[in-house]
């Protein structure tokens, strides 16, 4: 028989689909590379005694078919009831048009967080939107572009008012009608940094006592309450008054602002974002002028760029914990962009008077709701309300629950003897008489017109989203639009490298992707009875234990819904632990001088004291130091945290010595695990002697960036810490995010990558990643000085160049080689960071040879032209790095540059036809922070952007 | 109580999604339009006679989330099993990446045909990638873009040998193991044309008796044939070979151009495009060189553009059947586009290698099922086979088919004792145990290497998809940036309003397209049990009967799945009324000189004569001439083909003395449906005197235009016709589609679309649509004069405006401004159609006041520029009209021209800093006819477009 089988495997998602390089294209970058095979370059790279022992082994792989089927079988075991839970989480309506044109299209999902002004104008003003949004409806000034969920919202803000209150009391009051999540959250922050808190009746607050305080409105129950005596109290005695606002509610109620509030915060999932088992959503901060700096968290502002005209970038990036390093007191550092994004589409989707339409809709259904329950003779608090009541049931709750799940409802357990309901966007006629039912009553409702139960004097009487913006023509033809022309405005990974250190851009696979949007997944209450999500326990438990075999610890908790969460709920742990101990004084942390800015930042947060160790020359950690430093703090150390391979990129031989010396005098040690993606199948931290470890599972597992969110930051902990992992938010202790498992919705995308790779796959996209960045430090070489290699000069999975001789030969600063690479069709690699004057590049397993190649015929043409001006043969000032990007407002000008149009536009690597032009020229930022604005400008300055 | 309700209904999807307007925009453009009110526009415009005496009335209409869940519940209630039927239709598994980029991105599925080549570069290099994949799989020099389904390419390809054979014969020999829908759709199409169809043995081919043969490879129930030796002696013959070929067979085996075939026709609906319960999927054909212009369908081919650089567009125009009129013999007019891009991509996606692996992979699965059943000792046939067996089992058929469903899985029912059982990419080995169950038969698949099954003189010995773009590197990332490259070169809906007269490009919903990758509809194969689609079927009546309701006629049939399809399935249902009245030797057809050119052709197609009729000057029907062509032709008459409101855009008051006029002299009166969007809820072409219309689901009621196709051409039928509708396609006569229902996964979108929009909504988007249309005709009034209004100084829903007098004052052409549009960011509106040297623009309702004044803006301008250039101030030849449109490639040259490149690329209309470029100059049609290249041109040509 002539038949040859051939032995292509054609739905082999790892090699085919994942990996960029085609065997073909690595052959030909090994040899480049000079080494013999991607093994021989691995053991060059990676010390043979930080190797693991066993390979990684999950099954046979999953193709993308069979993965799809398996989610569906997975997703099929939970079973979405309707859940009138509220407690902060509500049925919403996500609008088609965004789910399909903003959640569900990478040219806004695989974007990165827009540090790069110039080629993020699109989610830049999109999040201006949300911006606005937040500041009209709560009635302050300033908010930023979102927070993680709303209790930790409500703990940042409780610790910005400790920074900006001039009180000096100890004490922070916490309204009792505040959400349990938001309580818990607030005092797992309180206790290390000794904050008191106070849980209490509003009508006892006592302001002599406390620095600041916060009121839920409405209240967990329902209730509605005018604070603004509260806050006069408050501030007669210097203290800061916080408000938890539910955003839809303020489009009928009185917002925080009027009432006198010094902060407003809450959760925008209501604003059309699937509730998702607990998140991702977009929380808010929003507060006065004033305390502007003192907010945590990102904040695109209004600024011009080098020919004048409008341009948005970040805000006051000074204030960001990777800057202010152990002077930061929050280390807030993802934000929930592309939810942000998503609400502030919903804002402008609906308008003013659609959101008051759809509040009022939920209104008068829970008074319908109410009425019925009352003309039964059930006693149903409070008095008015917006959406939430609670209803005396006595002995029967427990029967009252079981009748409504029976019913396919999901009601709210309130003491022993009351039931909670909250009505949403999503509520039918045979919601309500659902719910009827489960309390014995058989009527139907009729939509009668009933008297409406908001205060009078809670009644909103401010304007709101009055900018143009919201007013729209709101055709969805028009809406399309909108959102497609902001989304050409950025360049994402939809349609170039993202090369950004230790960011881990990787591919996010449209597989992986579909199961984030399915109803199993999707419209599931984070407090919902565990049994009815199976599903999620089913991939929460497999996804886990697969994440021990990569790491090497004995267990995971999916709380943490940031990398930085993950560090904080990393250095708690071993806090707990300490103290259980009988070692609660131990409060020393080492961290090497060349961490990433939220390592101090999270060891503030837990109230210990940072001690910097020395780096030598070659970013390794200067073990003599190390050494006396722990000898030093033998008694009080309480962790060191390392980050491996280091943030220079080098697998360091040392690590194990490090952790030895750690656990010698007493510590624990943290490692850091942003660089995982140099690790996985090959190396566990675990084995090294790590005892927690945070994985940012939207960078090595495939979670997108989402133009600077969602993230997730699990933790894997070894097994004398298990015990103090965080607990429950509404009823355990320790919990340090709003829901049980953080952002669960997006588990199903790093499952899919685990399933779909298998072990092997995974270790071979290490392998890649880490060939990917040799190939990249190789071909620069010689033009650009790789810093910090091993031993056997190779790089990890990242390198490091150095730009800083330019600045004196050339004035050429790494911005202008940042902006030139956009000139080329591309984000810039991550600048100045861990070394000031450098570019640190990370291409991913997931990138070709072919787009490799175009990077570094970039990178070598702009090294070609620091040597022209070198030589003197380009001008200094007026050249093209200076005046880059170049975009179509300079090709139309006239042209006055010592360079043609040509060479301006089109530099190596630029696509011809496809050429991604960036719609502002270079960002002045000074003049933003200058001139701070952070709402949309007015109307007229937009006359010339929309024409 | 001072809390005021909104009346504001935020869920209103047709007043605040689908049309466009305001109400405060609807009445600024009744000012301008000088109407008291929209009733009083519509009073002016629709004449009272013709007006329908009942609103439409669909009960309340759903919002977006109700909509979602009513689909849901219908959508469950198909039961989708796993189909190993085959006939045609196998299961596939579609890339996500494909699904979510393409299927789902309204970038690809809201674009128009691309007969606008500067805009349309990125759809037409993925058709030319599905033309070269055609060609290279058949092994014949010239494929088209795509053809509707397997069976009319069949019926198009024996109509198509009959044209170019030498031999005379009436006969055409029909392979016996054709797909018995293939056969049907022929004998149909035969029948008109005085065709003889022979079915038989193709060993039993006698050439002489006929013009052309067909033969299906693999065979329908599985048989393998080299018919070489039938080619020989039908060329000795002088007549025509046609293989019907499945392109993934042909990975493996012998390809119909090596056989000596003159035609290849098939089906690429197992390259990744859902089956969908029958469609839509691309059929494709392919031929030799000599032939490429006999050959129906369009054809992308190679040219140039103005600065010589390589461009795409449409080649050989002239071919079409709305150029040829009577002289056509095809009326094919949509594509397949969408769906070919898909099977295109699919191929790229795979390559050679990967297809070929997918298509061993079947055939491995294949033999061992056959195995098992052959050593459980039962009869399986053939002896040699790819994909596709059969079993004798005698009195059994029944049960074991019943046990095959009760195992999840539908078998083929072949003759009254066989099953026919065809593997595919979605095989598992469950699915091969549980066939084995059905049969009684208890072993587990084990994964032993069979011997193969294909007949080694069947293999195929040559090279296929060797062009560079199917040896891209096959990572998602690449292939994501390279689908978004494509997209971002064409102006869609996404970006732009596209005012194409009759084309009716409205807003195609989020929404409304989201079921149509569901499962429960994609997955469905056409001739499953009819029992298990009670989902389709329960929508299939619901649409029909608002359809009806719309149409004022008593039955539909959802079969045509093209508009002209339903013209050609109309005229068909017309002349067996007049057989079975026994009238069968009517066979004159009055067609207006004004009317589409697929009328006649369609005319032509059912053996009728046309005869046409005057039109008079103002586009109406000459009434005289009509009835005095009734009289002459009283014996004969067939039919009239009339259009309403007319091509002209006019609601002719004389259409039921036309339609009286036709009945009087024993005709029936087909109104073509092509402008029913001007119609819905106001007037019914049922009782204006229609006895049959097709309905353009594809324009009037929301389905994308896909880039050139999908389409779906339901007709509606007075009582009196019901029973001569296209019957089954397999157990049926007279199908004129290969699926009973044709295309069917659409029909969620406009059940959606109905369901959202209720018979108010409806009646409404007509009168917006019609608004629109006289706000763009009064706004241009004055510098364009517009022709043909109706009595009142009204146009209907689209305006026709002259550009004949700017030949003569400035040289200026309809292509000129056509193509100075795509400068001001629009696609032009229908050029030259009705009449020559005019453009016929179609807002629909769905474009917002801000767009149409954007585009009257640009349309203003440009008069503006033709009035310099007739004062002589601008050049005649070098000017912004004839150098449009302007690229950046013009933008980075050097720029000698008379007016300023401001002036050149931002005219009125264009966008700032959001403008669309088209990647090409103005494109050369007569350089591509002259020198034809219709596969992908050779990389070196590729070199300057990719950087």
């Amino acid at each position: 028989m002539t038949f040859t089988p051939t032995d292509y495997l054609p739905y082999d998602f790892a090699n085919r689909r994942h990996i960029g390089p085609s065997p073909a294209e690595m052959a030909q970058m090994l040899e480049i590379v000079g080494a013999e095979s991607l093994e021989a370059l691995i053991d060059d790279t990676l010390p043979a005694k930080i190797r693991q022992a066993e390979p990684l082994d999950f099954g046979k792989p999953l193709s993308e078919s069979e993965l799809l089927h398996r989610m569906k079988v997975t997703a099929g075991k939970n079973r979405v009831l309707t859940s009138l839970i509220g407690q902060g989480y509500h049925g919403t309506v996500t609008p088609p048009a965004i789910q399909r044109n903003i959640l569900e299209n990478p040219a806004w999902y695989t974007a990165y967080t827009p540090y790069q002004p110039e080629i993020s104008q699109g989610r830049l003003e999109a999040l201006l939107n949300f911006q606005t949004m937040v500041s009209d409806l709560t009635g302050l000034e300033i908010a930023n572009a979102s927070l993680l969920d709303e209790a930790t919202a409500c703990a940042e803000a409780m610790t910005m008012a400790q920074r900006v209150a001039k009180s000096k009391a100890r004490g922070f009051f916490v309204d009792e009608n505040c959400h349990p999540q938001n309580i818990a959250v607030m005092k797992t922050r309180a206790a290390p940094l000794g904050i008191e808190i106070i849980v209490g009746d509003p009508d006892a607050l006592d302001p002599e006592a406390v620095f600041g305080a916060i009121f839920q409105y409405p209240g967990t129950h329902g209730r509605l309450r005018d604070v603004s005596p509260q806050m006069e109290r408050l501030h007669a005695h210097a203290a800061i008054g916080i408000v938890a606002a539910d955003p839809l509610a303020l489009t009928l109620l009185k917002e925080p602002g009027a009432m006198g509030a010094d902060i407003a915060v809450g959760s925008t999932q209501r604003f059309g974002v699937p509730v998702g088992y607990g998140g991702p959503h977009a929380a808010y901060m929003a507060t006065r002028q004033a305390y502007t700096r003192a907010m945590p968290g990102r904040i695109v502002g209004v600024s011009i760029d080098s020919h004048g005209n409008r341009a948005y970038r970040l805000a006051l990036q000074t204030r960001e914990q990777h800057i202010r390093r152990e002077k930061a007191t929050s280390n807030v550092c993802t934000a929930q962009a592309l939810l942000a994004v998503m609400a502030g589409f919903y804002a402008v989707f609906h308008g003013p008077q659609g959101l008051k339409a759809i509040a009022q809709r939920i209104h008068r259904k829970t008074v319908r709701l109410a009425e019925g329950l009352r003309e039964a003779g059930f006693e149903v608090e409070p008095e008015s309300f917006f959406d939430t009541i609670t209803v005396e049931v006595g002995a029967l709750q427990s029967a009252v629950l079981k009748s409504a799940v029976d019913e396919g409802i999901n009601l709210r357990r309130v003491g022993t003897t009351r039931i909670g309901i909250a009505l949403d966007e999503r509520t039918r006629p045979a919601t309500i008489e659902a719910v009827w039912r489960a309390f014995g009553i058989e009527r139907a409702d009729t939509n009668f017109t009933p008297r409406y139960r908001l205060p009078e004097a809670l009644l909103r009487q401010s304007d709101y989203l009055t900018h143009p913006v919201f007013h729209m023509n709101r055709a969805e033809t028009e809406m399309m639009r909108y959102m497609r022309r902001l989304s050409d405005r950025d360049l994402a990974l939809d349609r170039a490298m993202i090369p950004l250190g230790s960011c881990t851009m990787k591919l996010n696979s449209a597989a992986e992707m579909m199961p984030v949007t399915w109803d199993e997944f999707a419209l599931m209450h984070p407090y919902a009875p565990r049994d009815q999500a199976a599903g999620y326990m089913e991939m929460i438990e497999d996804l886990s234990a697969k994440l021990c075999d990569v790491t090497g610890y004995d267990a995971i908790s999916m709380q943490p819904n940031s990398g930085a969460q993950g560090e904080y709920a990393g250095l708690l742990t071993i806090a707990g632990y300490h103290r259980a101990q009988g070692e609660g004084h131990r409060d020393i942390c080492l961290i090497p001088m060349s961490a990433h800015g939220t390592n101090p930042a999270t060891a503030q947060m837990v109230g210990w004291q940072v001690v910097p160790v020395k780096t030598a020359a070659n970013g390794d950690i200067d073990l003599d130091d190390f050494r006396a430093k722990s000898e030093q703090h033998a008694d009080r150390l309480a962790a060191c945290m390392i980050t491996y391979p280091s943030t220079h990129g080098v697998f360091e031989e040392t690590v194990t010595e490090v952790c030895r010396i750690t656990h010698e005098h007493g510590g624990q040690v943290y490692i850091d695990g942003a660089n995982m993606n140099a690790m996985v199948g090959l190396s566990r931290p675990g084995d090294l002697g790590g005892d927690v470890s945070h994985l940012n599972l939207h960078k090595t597992f495939c979670i997108p960036h989402g133009g600077g969110g969602p993230g997730m930051g699990p933790i894997g902990v070894r097994r004398h810490l298990v015990h103090h992992l965080p607990g429950d938010p509404v009823s355990g202790e320790g919990a340090v995010s709003a829901a049980p498992f953080g952002s669960p919705s997006l588990l199903p995308i790093s499952w899919a990558y685990c399933l779909m790779m298998g072990g092997a796959g995974l270790t071979q996209a290490t392998r890649v990643a880490i060939l990917n960045a040799n190939y990249i430090a190789r071909r620069l070489e010689g033009a650009f000085e790789v810093l910090y290699k091993g031993p056997s000069g190779r790089v990890a999975h990242e390198c490091i160049i150095d730009t800083r001789p330019f600045a004196k030969s050339a004035d050429v600063t790494v911005d202008d080689i940042a902006k030139r690479l956009v000139d080329c069709g591309f984000h810039a690699p991550t600048m100045s960071w861990p070394v000031a004057g450098t570019l640190m590049i990370e291409p991913t397993e997931s990138e070709t040879k072919a787009e490799l190649d175009r990077f570094c015929d970039a990178m070598l043409a702009i090294r070609a032209e620091i040597a022209e001006i070198e030589a003197g043969r380009a001008d200094r000032t007026n050249n093209p790095l200076k005046n880059a990007p170049h975009t179509m407002e300079d090709l139309v000008r006239d042209w006055d540059r010592p360079y043609s149009r040509e060479t301006g536009c089109f530099p190596p690597g630029a696509f011809r036809v496809d050429k991604y032009w960036p719609p502002v020229n270079r960002v002045d930022n000074a003049w933003g922070d200058r001139n701070l604005s952070c709402t949309c400008p007015p109307m007229e300055s937009y006359l010339d952007a929309s024409q």
